[in-house]
């Protein structure tokens, strides 16, 4: 996959990672870019997190973007905010910028050092090029693959993007980014304000373990070289792109072997059906079941009463697929059938409400044996 | 354990558990007895916990207690509210009072309709005596031992309790109840004031898989027998019995190896202390981690800043036992040293938020290959 007009990038092995991977990523934006960025909400945030909200603060446009994979820089203390001012001028140097023009991403473990010394070893290496596929391979921890998405506007402007998972399933080998880029030109304020409405219903809708990490982001940057398009069109654009790169984390959950998608309709309010999405997939009942091919929808009727959502039990409707098996009570239904269906790749679970007008999706993984073993036996 | 003076109970098989096993429980309350309830605040509440709730506005005492195991007659709509009114009016006929001074509870399987004519067969069977063993082996689910516990005032008044879990694990095998007797006289106004206080405190810090049922209840009952005692002693009895309880029942978790404990101290409110608590016993990285005898820090310090408590990761202080971790930033330790209290078969880990003081304790159990199995395979 190529980049957007105006973004350039390339990735470079620094020894971070110690499998020897590519684990350091340099972007080049050829023009200061209009962005809009979230990040987690845990109070443990890594300084990379700390910074970027103050670049973001700031209103500023970007020049680049500098990442590793391998460390967090997270719980590392004064040390660590200053090894994340380091890597910016690192970066900043390379490209000829200024550092507060710079965005830091770091990502995997926790309460170590970050080799600074390595970046600085390894940054002049890095070529920058159209492709994103180094980009997306090299910011890998726990995914077993890279995940990239792009959509391409009437008019050939083109809106992309790369994330990494495999969680936010993993504070240890945090976490979850999503980076978008296009080429479209759009209005900063609007980008601003539409984003977060934006990476609430898509990244924010992936739960592996329902920990959230200290390193989380998501950032949408654009350089506007191709022009202006229409806003609906874009915005769409954007939620395609940022759906299709949670499902691909969802998917790629550590030891998961299916997507468990959650569509909630009838909510009483968007928020409800957001968090009611989230309970169902997150719920390690369900994902359980899901693991063991188990249409066991009670675990869902009871994660849906306790995810906050406004709720009427005896108006709530649960579907697997397109076989109802609850309707204010127990449905009969082919077991046979909900079986065969929940042995796809993707598992798809609808909750009607019967309450309002809103709607959601959460998507997430199977909780599985490979799972507890990988996650049991991780740093011994 | 023997009930404290002024209750008696029995039970007996009536054919709702698959296994067999005793799975009726009636209790008779000498007089009408003080009580005070806490309940799930699960949407999906089941009817039993409905009608719980509507005998506790009422303010009136109580003459007796009937409950099943193996069915927890909740998503099963308009006619699980009969049959959980059948079933009070079937045991008040039996211990001769009233249906509105029997309080109600089930547990078991969801969505599938309570077979009350096997409890009106089976009720008369009921031997009811002074031994608490064969009611707290009656309400086992998948708990795989009763649990009781049991403390003496001075002055020879007792606090007395049975509880079952094995988790707020299971919503499908709903779930965890804890029932309290005691034949000390207590003011029941400091009793309906003092009981959530405590159950928050204690029942509702254990944590197995972050689901909620839609069965829990927690009750005390006062059968006031022995005359009055001291309070501060009696409210110690009474919170060291539904602490005990709740350790019993995280302990028992599916699957569990291993009790988890984490005690949180320096928060700078009650709330924030047990939220952080519960966060770190319910993170299933940590749980994991202590399955794989892993001292995995980062994934306590992770949990502790998405618990939504007050905290400044460079205050935090975690130890492991007594063996310091992390202390605002990595702390070198002996890794033998920790793995091996990691073996143990309680694993307890304390953090210091140092902000105020305010402490809290929580319990859960460590994440097993087990538990995944016996998750994904129960209905199948």
């Amino acid at each position: 996959m190529r980049f957007p007009e105006g973004f350039s990038g390339g990735a470079t092995r620094a020894g971070i990672k110690p499998s020897g991977n590519p684990d350091l990523v340099l972007m080049r934006f050829g023009v200061p870019v209009a962005w809009a960025y979230v990040a987690t909400t845990n109070k443990a945030a890594a300084p990379c997190v700390l910074r970027g909200r103050q670049l973001y603060a700031s209103g500023r446009g970007l020049r680049g973007l500098v990442a590793n994979a391998g460390n967090a820089n997270a719980a590392t203390g004064k040390a660590g905010v200053a090894a994340d001012l380091r890597m910016a001028e690192l970066a900043a140097l390379r490209l000829g910028v200024r550092p507060e023009e710079v965005l830091t991403a770091s990502t995997g473990v926790i309460g170590v050092p970050l080799p600074v010394e390595k970046i600085e070893a390894a940054l002049p290496q890095i070529v920058l090029g159209p492709l994103a596929d180094p980009v997306a391979e090299a910011l890998m921890t726990t995914d077993t693959r890279p995940k990239m998405a792009e959509v391409t506007l009437p008019g050939g402007a083109r809106v992309a993007g790369v994330a990494k998972g495999s969680g936010m399933i993993h504070p240890q080998m945090a976490t979850m980014f999503g980076f978008l880029f296009t080429d479209a030109e759009v209005d900063p304020e609007d980008l601003r304000a539409t984003w977060p409405e934006v990476a609430g219903s898509t990244f924010n809708q992936v739960t592996v373990d329902g920990d959230t990490s200290t390193n989380d982001m998501a950032a949408i940057f654009a350089s506007g070289v191709k022009g202006k398009v229409e806003r609906g069109a874009f915005w769409e654009a954007v939620e395609a792109v940022a759906r299709e790169l949670a499902r691909q984390i969802a998917a790629d959950g550590e030891g998961a072997t299916k997507l468990i998608t959650v569509k909630v309709s009838g909510a009483a309010s968007e928020e409800d059906a957001r968090k009611a999405a989230r309970a169902v997939a997150g719920s390690i009942l369900w994902k359980a079941a899901v693991y063991g091919n188990d249409p066991n929808w009670g675990r869902v009727l009871a994660a849906l009463g306790y995810s906050g959502a406004e709720l009427d039990p005896e108006r709530v409707r649960i579907e697997l697929e397109d076989i109802p098996l609850y309707d204010g009570g127990a449905l009969p239904f082919d077991r046979a059938e909900a079986v065969r269906a929940m042995q796809r790749s993707e598992v798809r679970v609808f909750a009607n409400l019967r309450l309002g007008p809103f709607e959601a999706e959460a998507w997430g993984s199977d909780l599985t044996e490979e799972y507890v073993r990988f996650n049991a036996e991780y740093t011994t």
